[in-house]
């Protein structure tokens, strides 16, 4: 079965966590949701969706998925100073596996210093550290560069879907 | 009588907020609340600490003020998307007028393109984001580089406070 990885934390952005994932589900991925500690139940900064961890990210290895999946909000900000994480995250774009990102997402690509030539899109507070990171921001709906699939804003969620969709190449088996 | 502008809107830290204005406004100084949108109610990530907006950024120059304060929290990645907000950070710290910032605030400067060659201190997500910029991160409790007062967080806040005021020259007069 095809496995994504979906790294998250608290204050993630509820909507750009929970379409994505009912849709990759649908599609017949298994997602392994991998964080800060294992057990622990995570919050959306919206409605509170609560999220399981499945498996601390530091036990993670990109050799167990797919592709990995990394959702909005304030969740990357939080993520971003665990070096775990950052490694992961790291190892994860340098595989050349699919890597989905949505909104503030490309924080923990800047900080895994893996942006520099990358052309991505992501929310609009972040432009400057992403053109500083050496990466080209670019305001589309969605964005292919290579293995990294990316999104401004929630309101992007129907091109995000289609093409991260595509690029994990359609129905699981 | 001296006035600080307050440079806020939402999901700001807090305590980040309410120690050194507390404290500046024991010094004798006149606190103006600058943000997105005047007469407005912004709330604090924490309590919900609610500050009345008491002047629109895009009203608000930089010669009716003797300094600037910028909380953290998420309160600097909601106000760099707004090109008021930006601009008047912008001229402040150009200004050479004192501009006092801890936590998340050194974003509002990355947008701004007013970091290059300086040495500052910040929320340790923002490492990367700040090497980015051509600044030095420096991880000390508080950091002066020339009209900029710096502290990486909460913990800081007494050296943060103490630094500031004398940046603003002691007591009000």
């Amino acid at each position: 079965m095809s496995k994504i990885a979906v790294i998250i934390t608290d204050m993630f952005e509820d909507i750009e966590y929970t379409r994505p994932t009912e849709a990759f589900r649908e599609m017949g991925y298994y997602l392994v949701h991998v964080g800060l500690e294992r057990g622990t139940i995570v919050k959306g900064k919206a409605s509170g969706t609560p999220v399981k961890i499945d498996q601390a990210v530091s036990d993670a290895s990109v050799d167990d998925f797919d592709a990995l999946f990394i959702p909005g909000g304030y969740s990357p900000d939080r993520l971003r100073i665990n070096d775990d994480a950052v490694r992961f995250v790291r190892e994860f774009v340098t595989s050349g596996k699919p890597v989905l990102t949505i909104c503030h997402a490309p924080q923990l690509l800047i900080t895994a210093q893996v942006l520099k030539g990358r052309r991505i899109a992501g929310w609009k507070s972040l432009i400057q550290d992403i053109k500083n990171a050496g990466a080209e921001f670019v305001d589309q709906s969605v964005v292919e560069d290579g293995n990294i699939i990316s999104s401004r804003n929630a309101n992007d969620l129907p091109a995000f879907i289609d093409a991260s969709i595509g690029k994990l190449g359609g129905r699981a088996h």
